[in-house]
């Protein structure tokens, strides 16, 4: 089965016929290797990693000349590293590792590399948060001697205890992983690098490294195969990692011939408009509201958090729906928008997002001043406590979803386009996963589109970094991205501040921009 | 001092400055190195060593954007590695490693790669020898477990001692050697590199590699600068090794324009015929006795060991000279040509290298049927006893001398040359260091060349390395050698035997080719 499969021409996994060496043709093993990979892979130059060449003689005449090769290409040079050799006759396991490395959760997927196939899959959340919940504290915390040294330590060991784990359930060796491709955002990447992260955000926003090398594993210390290679997604800048060049390869929006546009929102929303031709990013702070970073009750996505609300017409009874079905926890970023929508509708906030108390009811109650909506009662949450929201955490998501708007409003005209060109509307991330889009329309937060534009991703970082492990042709369309991206600075000009402004109604100061959205 | 050699353009040093970053600006540190050196280096491929990342930022920042860097060409490749940095305004020593790696001695030399300066050079036995004096007994001593890691840790753990004596008497930091080039014969490079030699002397002879990529110095676990690269020679083939190649380019053989050879002697003779646009090679078994390996006396050159013989016309006398002036402890391999060129001059043996009784009178002893000759008496020896060489080692020299005329023959003919057409005769190895060209044409060793034909290249293995640390252009040339050679298979056939049946008269049965040659 495998043996059919690595036929592939776009796999990383090759089988390869060797002509025997003879007195008149005495080269070694290892040049006859290369030449004859050479003739394969088309090209000028092969790598073969000397950890592979002890064992090379015997194998090659144990197999009779013919070998499985994992093959890496050099994404930035005409040239492969030859990574691992196998038995053609033995149906062996080779293995790649997809990892997102986020601010605060890492996955992390095992595949095949001759099928592609999932082996194993997992999410954790990052150990760095022992040290910071955020870049920002992280940063600083390098500043301390041995700071950058324990951010480093702390994710690389955490990876290894986790590749363990994921070898272990799939009755894999650590040796049969030969490729590795991790995306984060440029500084999860320099921490898990070993590389100072200072620069990035201090002006003029400086990162150690743009374009990193395939490196072997055994330098970033990971506890793989030591001939194994590490692509490491290459960043545009201190705010636009490998993590959204991921996200554009595995949406594909490098190769629409319309415009279309990709979001990912956390406490930056990170955004890119474009088509086969060109690309144009921008990155811009949304507010902590989205990724669930309200004072009280906000929580990231995960077991027993509501990312779903709705309020019955007529009855205005308030229903939660959450993540595993859980007694409700907490609410998240997508939770919030769907909240927000649904007393909008229910005429129980008014189109500053203020409380209404005559709509509310007992439902609001007020606190040192404070109005507070109660969302789960004491009686039916999973801590004991009423799950409540404050008016300010309403507000926080105001500005987060005017933010929003602003900059997609922005990226667009700056290219001469509306957001009503836009054909295809990516959103990724845990973000994009849970959010309805009709509710993220309600407030205005993302224009109103027809329902079918928009297209969720899931963890479309991970999805990248799996496309790498399993697609020759994904190392060359990330160049592409690289090259053709223009990264688009947020004045925060006047224009930027009055279209923010206007956007901080709901859904928008001119109705005319939302036709679809209607209120009881 | 320091600052005005390194804009040397042959040098592997180079001063870079780069622009400072700025907002719209906002490359990474080490993308913008690399854009400065790739303009000045004129490649498209820089290669940053990942270990010099994390300082980076700190230092170009410490010194204004204009750093020393070492950089280290791709020999197969048109890729540049850079290895290091060091601060412009201080004159730091970058030091760069020569070895030659031989069967029996290891010669090391120490230089500073701004300038080409040694700082240091020494000699030491291979540590190798303690398993087998020979590469016979190394491979297959390897064929024992564990055999081959041994012989690899006894050469790198020596090579480290070897570097830490160094650098103590230089004061020199280990971190500061940033580039090695090693030249051996295939089996030394082999061992050295842990790779295994056995089919290295089983039809049809294969090496596990020919052409070696630049490693890191510490994937080869010697104790330099770990992002150091290590240049082997590349070999031709089991019998042809790097040592060879790099006694090709230190003699500049490839680039005469008249046809000259280039010989290197030891228990193989290996030879070499080409000029500026080609190359023809082989190599033969010369014996023992060229390299002092007679049963009696015979040793390697070294302190006490007679080099020079001289026999007084008249009266006969014998006079010894020993390297170093120190009593003489045994003789070697040129000691014993200018012996026998002695002898024979002297009358004291026959065309066929027979001793006559008559002639040698009581210097000639006869023993258990065998005859002896006294070099040395007891009381003028340094071992107390007197040296003597016996007709079996008389005839042991006559056939290598024979074998090595032979082989110089049979090469010169496979190209339709004469050996009275060579222009230049290249003498390389210690052997090459010790021998008088006039002895060696008294005996019919080499051909009967005008006096100033012959020139002696001293180590040329260890001067082909010194040349790579020194000259970018090196490894151009490094790569024409090898692209150009054609390796000559001596067929031990019945022209062979009959050449080599007349070559083993002295100096051959046809006089004619001897001229200068006259008897007393």
């Amino acid at each position: 089965m495998t043996m059919e499969t690595c036929v592939n021409e776009d796999s990383w996994v090759r089988t390869v016929n060797l002509p025997p060496p003879s007195l008149l043709d005495n080269t070694a093993d290892c040049d006859r290797l290369i030449t004859s990979l050479k003739r394969q892979l088309r090209t000028d130059r092969i790598v073969v990693d000397f950890h592979t060449l002890p064992e090379l003689p015997l194998r090659l005449r144990a197999w009779k000349y013919t070998l499985r090769c994992v093959v890496v290409k050099d994404p930035y040079a005409n040239q492969w590293y030859l990574v691992g050799i196998s038995d053609p006759q033995k149906d062996l396991c080779l293995a790649g590792l997809a990892v997102d490395l986020g601010t605060s959760r890492v996955a992390f997927r095992l595949v095949d590399l001759c099928n592609g196939k999932s082996l194993y899959e997992t999410s954790f959340d990052n150990p760095q948060l022992r040290v910071g919940p955020d870049i920002l504290t992280r940063i600083h915390a390098c500043d301390r001697p041995g700071g950058l040294h324990e951010l480093n330590r702390l994710i690389i060991r955490e990876l290894n205890q986790e590749i363990q784990s994921a070898c272990r359930s799939c009755n894999l060796t650590k040796k049969n992983i030969y490729f590795m491709a991790l995306a984060g955002n440029t500084c999860m990447t320099h921490l898990f690098m070993g590389l100072p992260p200072k620069w990035l955000i201090r002006e003029p926003y400086i990162p150690v490294i743009n374009t990193l090398n395939l490196e072997r594993a055994s330098v970033h210390g990971l506890d793989i195969n030591p001939t194994a290679r590490v692509f490491v997604f290459p960043n545009i800048g201190s705010y636009f990692g490998g993590d959204l060049i991921a996200g554009i390869l595995h949406s594909g929006l490098n190769r629409e011939t319309e415009p279309a546009i990709l979001i990912d929102v956390g406490t930056n929303a990170e955004v890119v408009l474009g088509n086969d031709s060109w690309l144009m990013a921008c990155a811009g702070a949304a507010g902590p509201a989205l990724e669930g970073g309200m004072a009280q009750i906000g929580m990231m996505a995960g077991p027993g958090v509501v990312d779903r609300v709705s309020i019955e017409a007529g009855t205005n009874r308030i229903t939660v729906d959450t993540i595993d079905n859980l007694p409700p926890m907490g609410i998240c970023g997508s939770g919030m928008i769907d909240l927000a929508a649904q007393l909008f509708r229910a005429g129980k906030i008014d189109l500053r997002g203020r409380f209404i108390p005559e709509a509310c009811g007992q439902e609001l109650q007020v606190k040192a001043d404070m109005p507070y909506f109660e969302v789960v009662s004491a009686k039916n949450s999973g801590t004991g406590r009423a799950l409540k929201i404050s008016q300010a955490d309403m507000d926080s998501l105001i500005r987060s979803k005017a933010a929003m708007y602003t900059i997609l409003e922005t990226i667009t005209d700056s290219v001469g386009l509306l957001l009503d060109d836009l054909k295809t509307f990516y959103v990724g991330g845990t973000f994009g996963t849970y959010i309805d889009p009709e509710s993220a329309v309600t407030i205005g937060m993302l224009p109103d589109l027809p329902a079918g534009t928009y297209r969720t991703l899931g963890n479309s970082s991970l999805e990248g970094a799996t496309q790498v492990l399993t697609s020759c042709e994904s190392l060359r369309q990330i160049e592409q991205i690289k090259t053709k991206i223009t990264y688009l600075e947020l004045n925060v000009n006047q224009q930027f501040m009055n279209r923010f402004s206007a956007a901080k109604f709901l859904p928008h100061t001119d109705r005319s921009k939302f036709p679809s959205v209607t209120v009881r």
